[in-house]
């Protein structure tokens, strides 16, 4: 039996995540990594990170406190004082509100220094470039550019390659995607609002909502 | 009068950033962003920061607590259980074990947010590329790469420079340079181990004390 190659993949305790690492781990060992920025629902998002570790039994978990894009600011998304911006994303491809600017690119610089230390090959983003989302690091030219700058900061023996699977997909495929692969999506957490039912009316669960609804299944999770 | 333009400066409190910063205000507004990683001497280091964002005026700074670097481990410089390499950069370029794995692509994230959000049109480094220092993010390559990043990676109207104006000095020309500005180098720490008198015995001192001497100057701390 050969060993499998490591991949590192970033674990919001989301959808898009989930789906991401249950494909992964059709081809590599996963190594997990959670990033807490001071969102509202930071303790629900990280109890959904971690039940799904648990579901795949991965040990390598790393929980990560980033608060301090919550004290540089500037995004509804990270800051209790603003509204959170309800509905989907702005019309005409303007950058939304709940944008943490260069968010991506701070995840990804901790997943690099990770991955190096613990010699893993891949770093796994769940990121969808949806057209007029507007989040500039979830662009494919971004993680080109991103994994071009990692191969030149990092050891010549380090070789990470930065993969997207879910880049091209749109909510519904996403669900058909994780229904397929049986990822646990029961565990999973996407309301920027609310932490025990999910709102269903933040921007985060109209998406999830008018996936699942695409994709003819149910969202198992409790709304209110 | 015209408005000038601001940089965002990475100020360690160490001799570099500190003449880089002197450098930088011949031309720019300053904001200074100072980075806590859990290093053994963070609390002086961060002493230092304020005496010289003091001794300029400056109000706009953030001190950024990133000691999940010390969390992903893998060096000596932020694990205290393992002693501090002593002496100059390894032979034969090789990546000395002082190194923290991606370092400087953390602390450009970090900038590049802050730098969004308060409008800034450039980012300041002190990184220096000697000859075999070995530190793979403090080439120029990594910088220009990681530039690119940051243009791909936030919004449209974002335009963020890096700068790195000590990148092909040595540390007596770094010393020069700062006594002709008139930097305020008596308020800098440069130590890895001491956090009273500097120990002088340290790759950090070394280096420090080797570039005064070229320089024909004397190092204005104390050392042991």
């Amino acid at each position: 039996m050969t060993r499998r190659d490591t991949a590192v993949v970033l674990l919001s305790g989301g959808l898009d995540s989930c789906v991401c690492l249950a494909g992964v781990l059709t081809r590599y060992d996963a190594a997990v990594l959670h990033l807490d920025y001071g969102q509202r629902t930071q303790a629900r998002e990280r109890a959904a990170f971690d039940a799904i570790a648990d579901h795949y039994g991965i040990a390598r978990r790393l929980a990560v406190d980033v608060s301090h894009l919550k004290a540089i600011g500037g995004t509804s998304l990270i800051d209790d004082a603003l509204p959170v911006e309800s509905g989907l994303p702005v019309a005409g491809g303007g950058v939304p509100s709940t944008y943490v600017p260069f968010r991506n690119g701070n995840l990804l610089a901790i997943a690099a220094s990770w991955a190096e230390v613990i010699g893993a090959q891949a770093l796994v983003i769940g990121a969808v470039q949806e057209d007029g989302s507007g989040y500039p690091d979830c662009t494919e030219a971004f993680y080109r550019a991103f994994a071009a700058a990692i191969d030149a900061g990092t050891r010549p023996q380090t070789r990470l390659e930065i993969l997207t699977p879910l880049i091209h997909l749109d909510k519904a495929a996403i669900v058909r995607r994780g229904l397929e692969l049986g990822a646990p999506l029961h565990l999973t957490w996407s309301c920027y609002v609310s932490q025990e039912r999910a709102c269903g009316r933040c921007e985060s669960c109209q998406l999830r909502l008018r996936g699942f609804a695409r994709a003819g299944a149910t969202d198992p999770i409790p709304y209110e």
